[in-house]
């Protein structure tokens, strides 16, 4: 016997992962939420449908949302994390010495619940004395933030379901007021070839907010296409190079400073996606 | 009705890509050969079952096999293309105006014919006078070729079938042997993830052939992964940098100055990997 999960992605592509378990399987109050062992790539968390991580290559999306910004900011000392459920993005984030208070807006406990409890490779930082997670709305926790944050990262699933109003104008807006005066934000858009509609959406978001943007890459072979993007935006700094005296991160298997740089260099290709936006 | 046309790359990992229509299937002395009509990649090449190029996103593995190696040295005029048999990396070493001649040595016959009537935007240089085709083996050609090459090309299928031999240590020596003085060869090395063993023997290969080799990537959405390989290997000229004055090549898609530089950035997981080959 064997057990495939299948994942569709658009009318023409669809992914089938082999499984040799599923461990868990809920309705949350938000999202169908499945937790699979695969064959080949580990347990998997499976938000309505679509593979959100697994263990064996979450490192490359949980390493590439954090450091850039990270490292591109000089001193970050207070972040917000929009989503990240799993908490591969806080544990990232939680490397660096100098962070003092990480908050982490998850809608959907369950999914920091299950997690903790099957994924704990990635779900390594909740106990972090720095770490304050809340289950809210993260749109209504930006908007009515009175804390101000070097660095918000969103962390979100796509902009199907929970996620959708993360995808829009004017919680960018909120966010850029929530942020210190030399603040950043990062954000995932998607993939340029199957959403690039997403991440035209979230590059118009940017560029009408923020002073300075840019988009960079990284090939998550996890997520459809591999051709993986993100968005971010900066008050001041430039985000295409590393900031200040960083401390070395060991045990990164993704980022280093050259891929840092190297992930801002984008084919024609994709700037004439950000053309068309 | 729906058709679905299934890849299977390894024991817990399937595509599945929506056709309109199989406009070709043989097979032919060599391999099982199909032309499909997909909804959303436009045309695709599959041999014995694994799909080669398609028309949506071929220009990415054209453009980073040829223009890396044909931009790391400074005159090249006369090239080898070994396999390429849909005419892809043809069309793009002949944008090059230095070019004097290519021999392209593809053992199918039918991978031409087929891919002349069914895929001419890919098979759009075999017309120029400067392109001669053989139908032979590979490595018997570069084993008997008393001509010599300042650069050749490696863009064979998998290692299964009839490409076996491009992934052997003596077709490496015999590709030496056949390159001028200051020659370079590169060659497809599939995907560190899910083809690692291949990308090991290859880097080896190069390594104990070239006294200068190195690794670069692309992310290639239509090869499982995304994250592709390709290994390079030169006589003397550093393949990582453009040399000398070099034409600006119009209508490219992926590949750029930057983009040649950035690729040869490699992340530490994979790093790994060739350490241990």
């Amino acid at each position: 016997m064997s057990i495939w999960l299948e994942e569709s992605h658009t009318p023409g592509y669809r992914v089938l992962w082999k499984i040799n378990e599923i461990l868990w399987r809920e309705q949350t109050k938000y999202q169908e939420l499945m937790v699979v062992d695969t064959l080949e790539f580990g347990r998997a968390l499976v938000l309505d449908g679509a593979v959100q991580t697994t263990e064996r290559d979450e490192f490359i999306y949980h390493e590439m949302i954090s450091h850039v910004a990270l490292n591109s900011h000089p001193n970050p000392r207070q972040v917000l994390i929009i989503g990240g459920g799993d908490g591969g993005t806080l544990r990232e984030v939680l490397r660096h010495p100098g962070i003092e208070r990480v908050d982490m807006v998850e809608i959907d406990q369950r999914v920091v619940e299950l997690s903790k409890q099957y994924l704990p490779t990635i779900a390594s930082g909740f106990d972090d004395p720095r770490a304050h997670v809340h289950f809210e709305d993260g749109v209504r926790f930006v908007k009515e933030s009175k804390k101000r944050y070097d660095l918000i990262i969103v962390d979100s699933s796509d902009p199907v379901g929970p996620a959708v109003e993360l995808f829009g104008l004017d919680f960018y807006r909120d966010a850029f007021g929530v942020l210190t005066a030399d603040g950043i934000m990062v954000a995932q858009a998607e993939s340029p070839i199957y959403y690039k509609a997403y991440l035209q959406k979230v590059w118009r978001n940017i560029k009408s907010t923020f002073p300075i943007g840019y988009v960079y890459l990284a090939s998550i072979p996890t997520y459809v296409s591999g051709f993986w993007s993100f968005v971010i935006g900066s008050k001041c700094h430039d985000p295409r190079s590393v900031r200040g005296d960083k401390p070395s991160l060991f045990g990164l298997k993704y980022y280093t400073e050259e891929v840092h740089r190297a992930s801002f260099v984008i084919p024609p290709f994709v700037l004439g996606v950000l053309d068309e936006a």
